[in-house]
């Protein structure tokens, strides 16, 4: 039995369905569910535990849809070149010789830095997943966890991908207390073939798991689509049937107005990683246009190598500015539309929508705290404006998932900072010093 | 007599000529002045003072070259509207309404966001400067100060403004030890008359100090400025004069090439305000076009309103990822690029670019220090790479200005933030609970 909870006299910024903000409020929690949402109660005997709230904004975690946790260990290792050189000269090499030693501790990288800026939830994409599930777990984090499926060639490669991806999610479908999921991930159109997809969306059917794959991300992509197979990825991917799964696109750079119509048609979520799209030199996503559709939009980092760190307070501001100036339109996305792709719509982008991305009872107590102290959020004249425009991830001070503290005024409660830091660096001296893969020099 | 001091053990990143990457270096300083930039010396006996830079970065402190720092008490008031609307609904009303006192504690507000964040030189254009100056100077940052001149009607109401502005001049160019400089500023092409404009640029000459403005940050304006005057603003103020003196513009968004060149043939420095220009929708400058004919290109935050907050890091990383986005080329502007701009060209900026912008013996001991020790840090593949891409402003720890620690592992040196905060709520509490301003309901 765990304690009952309240954060009391706390600026309580909920993005419910009124975007309902309470001065001097609380919110209380217990066995991981929100109990209490309202103004501070006189009584106060009822809870075991009273957090002080006061100079404090709570929100609802953030949800980052989008990443690659396992790449942490080659962040800065290159950077200002094209997406495919950038991949196929420089990471991937790399990659193909990390080991689950390697990314356990890139993601221990990876999961500090999410804590510490205020993520309680994120999707990835990798390989060694079960290296990565192994920290999760023990970290408190949510996750949506893919193995990142490349197939071109070996049928028998794929074949043997698509049986340890399944052999995953059985092992790993909501466990640790349901805060793992699993989804199944084609990578892209243009590292599978269309046979693999269709495979991968069967198998999806079957097991009643959502799919995730990366989408029109550069122009290069598109044009190569069109060349082999006739048609846009979008076309592509519909006519192998992922849209008819729930379904997760990330990027989604590059589309038609009839595109977009036929995302939203088939309620496909798309995870707009503006800090990425622009680090590559991809473009920008067309945002506004989807939201006028009515697509769920929310938030990714992407990895650490083309971002590069895993903050989501930066995506929140990007998404909030960069399609006002690249459109001239003051209005493109304000800023409580901004704090609901980071929040709830990140919940619809997991497919979670019922129990996280917002402040209500009955839903997990997924909550972040910011200290609003600070110089940077005076005067108090608009807690959500402050948010977006003026915060930055490390003002947050507290983060919760299902009601347990990952770090408490500041200071990290399940995750070993110095030692994730001391092996990962470790993991790249060994790797470094042994002999470098045949395409990097 | 002060100390010597040396810090030792530290990842030197000097922003020289050479763009020199000191691992295990030390930087040593007297008088303000620094005496040693290379290796950790052997010998430490001639220092008075050792501080320990292991873990930490040592770079140039960041040169912010466009703001309006008395304007914080309007943080958030007013957002997602256009530039006109936005200035003469609800930003003017208020400001009118400003005192000493509003602007006084707005501006400390401003200072601590400023010396938090790792900024150790700014520009500034607004009103009330001898409030400004006043807290400036005990804060002991470096700022290059103009009073914004606004005269399009009252030809007794210019002469009056510039009296002021020649007056402050006299009293405050050089002072403070030399920190606080003065240029003269005509607000804006489109807020002020050619006539007014002409005498502000003659005074210049006459003290011999550098002119700022406002110029190109909307289509608005440039086509205002063709209706009126028949020409653009760039050939509208090099017809005035402006060119012929020390100039530095903010924003240069609207540009065409001849007027790139234009800038370029006359040596005219820029600060790009990025993360302003995206949120007020005003577009996208052509930094990239203006760096390519060597235009000195330096970054501002402009105001905590348009912005919403003064930490330049975010300007840093924007000027590199921004304009790789919206050209397609990953090489737009590189991340050693994008350091020169927030250092070396903010110096050229403020026309001090003998004595601060970098480490080198002889220069101001204008430094920050960075605590490369968290994850986000992690592994030290690129310095520069983390600088630009991976930091945030808020993992700075010490910030010094002419050998004087301003903040000192985290904690203010000169400045009583709690009081600052204090008196710039009640200060706002005091203006709201006023009559509000005929514009503004």
């Amino acid at each position: 039995m765990e304690l009952h909870s309240i954060i009391v006299n706390a600026t309580v910024i909920t993005v419910d369905e009124s975007n309902r903000i309470i001065m001097d409020g609380a919110v209380a929690f217990k066995n991981g569910v929100i109990t209490y949402v309202g103004a501070t109660p006189e009584e106060l005997e009822l809870y075991d535990e009273v957090i002080d709230g006061r100079h404090r904004y709570v929100l609802p975690g953030l949800i980052n849809t989008h990443g690659h946790v396992g790449m942490s260990l080659l962040r800065g290792y290159a950077d200002d070149l094209p997406l495919q050189t950038w991949l196929k000269e420089k990471i991937w090499p790399w990659e193909a010789r990390f080991t689950d030693e390697h990314v356990r501790w890139g993601t221990g990288l990876s999961l500090i830095e999410m804590i510490r800026t205020g993520t309680t939830t994120f999707v990835d994409m990798y390989d060694h997943n079960e290296a990565i599930a192994g920290i999760v777990a023990p970290s408190g984090m949510r996750a949506a966890l893919c193995c990142g499926m490349i197939g071109s060639g070996d049928p028998g490669v794929q074949d043997r991908k698509l049986a340890d991806a399944v052999s995953f999610a059985k092992d790993w479908h909501r466990q640790a207390n349901g805060r793992i999921s699993v989804m199944l991930a084609p990578h892209a159109p243009y590292t599978c073939t269309p046979h693999f997809i269709s495979q991968i969306i069967d198998k999806a059917a079957q097991l009643q798991l959502p799919v995730h794959t990366h989408m029109s991300e550069t122009n290069w992509e598109v044009e190569l689509n069109v060349q082999q197979y006739g048609c846009r990825p979008v076309a592509h991917l519909h006519k192998l049937g992922m849209f008819e799964r729930s379904a997760l696109v990330a990027h989604a750079v590059h589309l038609t107005e009839e595109e977009i119509d036929l995302l939203a048609e088939c309620n496909v979520r798309v995870s707009h990683n503006v800090v990425s799209n622009l680090k590559l030199a991809s473009g920008v996503a067309p945002v506004p246009q989807m939201l006028a559709r009515g697509i769920s939009v929310s938030l990714g980092t992407d990895s650490s190598v083309s971002n590069n760190n895993l903050n989501l307070f930066e995506e929140l501001k990007l998404a909030a500015i960069v399609h006002k100036g690249t459109t001239y339109d003051p209005l493109a996305v304000p800023a409580e539309t901004a704090l609901r792709m980071a929040t709830r719509n990140g919940a619809d982008g997991v497919f979670q929508s019922d129990s996280i991305g917002s402040i209500e009872i009955g839903k997990q107590a997924d909550l972040i705290m910011i200290d609003a102290g600070k110089a940077n959020f005076q005067p108090a004249h608009n807690p959500v404006s402050h948010v977006v425009y003026a915060a930055n991830g490390l003002d947050v001070t507290d983060t919760i998932v299902a009601g347990k503290f990952l770090m408490r005024k500041g200071e990290l409660m399940t995750l070993d900072e110095e030692r994730m830091i001391y092996e990962a660096n470790r993991m790249v001296r060994q790797l470094m010093n042994e002999d470098r893969p045949a395409h990097s020099k």
